[in-house]
């Protein structure tokens, strides 16, 4: 397969133009793709360098690279532009219709999306993280008054990668509760979980991917045997019908797919916007 | 200020949708936005209520929404283009100049860029997130072998957000370790991490932005006294420069953006792409 190299180029972070290009090379089963991000191109010198950087790359190919840009600044954008690769551009595609329906000229300042320019969703990222960070995995804090959702299942059912990614990406309060042996011997949820019993949310799991992940941590003994993950689930899932908790499998999903799953089916609120 | 209604409409989570957008509509800085994200439309059914729902935002409000949006598939984008927003799609404005480059037809699957689909990719950010947690705030298990990097600043530098966010979206193994008051008093840093120099990369602060930051944790005391904060941050500083350790001022940046400088800075590979 012929290697198709692929710049992600920015006058800021990149991390817009990631997420672009990899929504649509993704659609391309039939490319092998090389991935290079070139970030906080803020200058001439420097958009000239990622120039010759493509250029390069260019050369050493047998068929020309792709470049993801988002570059606010149009002087930038179009030294970029002279490139030898495929340049494909959000402002170039995008930021003209919005100005024409807004009736407004667009700010060109770069760094405005991912740039602290608001001190406040920084700190509510980071207050969220700190909370999810207190609440883990049943935490000593139980802060459960003000978390937004409550997180139950078995452990290593993906619990502590989807609260912190809500924290992160979101601003959002997430807590998780790993059911323990006895809740799932007995059926019963703890008073101080059932108290908030709206705010929670189960993850579940195929018993197979289960084991996988569990072998990684701990390879031997009960934990990751097939007799207990099963066990495990069977007892989980009862719980969560019992009490009509909310629930999603996470074994075909990332962890982008599972908080976009929670949000979706709890209606909590997003407290920043990425 | 004229209110303008902003949909995220995705067969999939929206957080492609969500990232675009947001570049975009920041560089408007005269209108006021009110952002709705509808994820998973991926059937007649749900397109045509995300169309009804457009409608419906359209009718309550003066001036048209936006809608921006990453539909794979083109019969339920088609359905999604007839609401009364102005209609920005990446696929529409991107895919055929991809498709004619690669001599390919796209596969038009939905759920490629955030699915599960690379099972290998998900391990690998949930075991950077579980040693980033391992390895946080000086940790327990200080595996320094196997870091990428080892970020060091004073408390509340924003190292643990930034370790965590490096995990979830790039796979990339963090540690991170907070200066203690001894090596803040004598200058040095241990030999468990002088063995691993070229692994460390410094966060530092402005003062009245950690002053902020610490009061929030603790209000009174020593931890927020404008005088140790500034005695910390200018005996990190020194111990940065006297170990040549690279270092960013987080002040001014967003969680993305320090992490985006320390890949950027150190030539840290991402073990996986968003």
């Amino acid at each position: 397969m012929v290697e198709r190299v692929v710049f992600f180029v920015s006058d800021q972070t990149g991390v817009t133009a990631e997420t672009l290009g990899h929504s649509l090379i993704t659609q391309f089963a039939g490319q092998n793709f090389r991935q290079t991000t070139l970030p906080f191109i803020d200058s001439d010198d420097k958009a000239n360098e990622a120039v010759r950087t493509i250029n390069a790359a260019a050369e050493d190919a047998a068929v020309r690279p792709i470049v993801f840009s988002t570059m606010v600044q149009p002087d930038l954008r179009e030294i970029v532009k002279t490139s030898a690769g495929l340049h494909l551009d959000i402002f170039d595609a995008f930021l003209q219709s919005l100005a024409d329906e807004f009736d407004e000229a667009p700010e060109y300042r770069s760094g405005r999306a991912h740039g602290v320019s608001d001190i406040d969703a920084y700190m509510k990222r980071i207050e969220a993280t700190n909370f999810a960070l207190a609440n883990d995995d049943g935490g000593v804090s139980r802060n459960y008054d003000v978390a937004d959702v409550i997180l139950v299942g078995v452990s290593r059912s993906g619990k502590t990668p989807t609260c912190l990614y809500l924290a992160l990406q979101y601003g959002v309060y997430a807590a998780n509760y790993p059911l323990t042996d006895d809740e799932l011997e007995n059926g019963k949820l703890p008073d101080f979980l059932l108290e908030h019993k709206h705010k929670l949310f189960g993850l579940t799991i195929a018993p197979e991917r289960l084991r996988e992940i569990r072998k990684e941590r701990r390879p031997l003994g009960n934990y990751s045997s097939a007799q207990q993950v099963r066990f495990e689930l069977r007892e989980a899932e009862k719980i969560f019908r019992r009490y009509g908790i909310p629930s999603v499998n996470t074994t075909m999903f990332s962890i982008e797919e599972i908080s976009s799953r929670i949000l979706d089916s709890t209606g909590v609120e997003r407290r920043v916007r990425p």
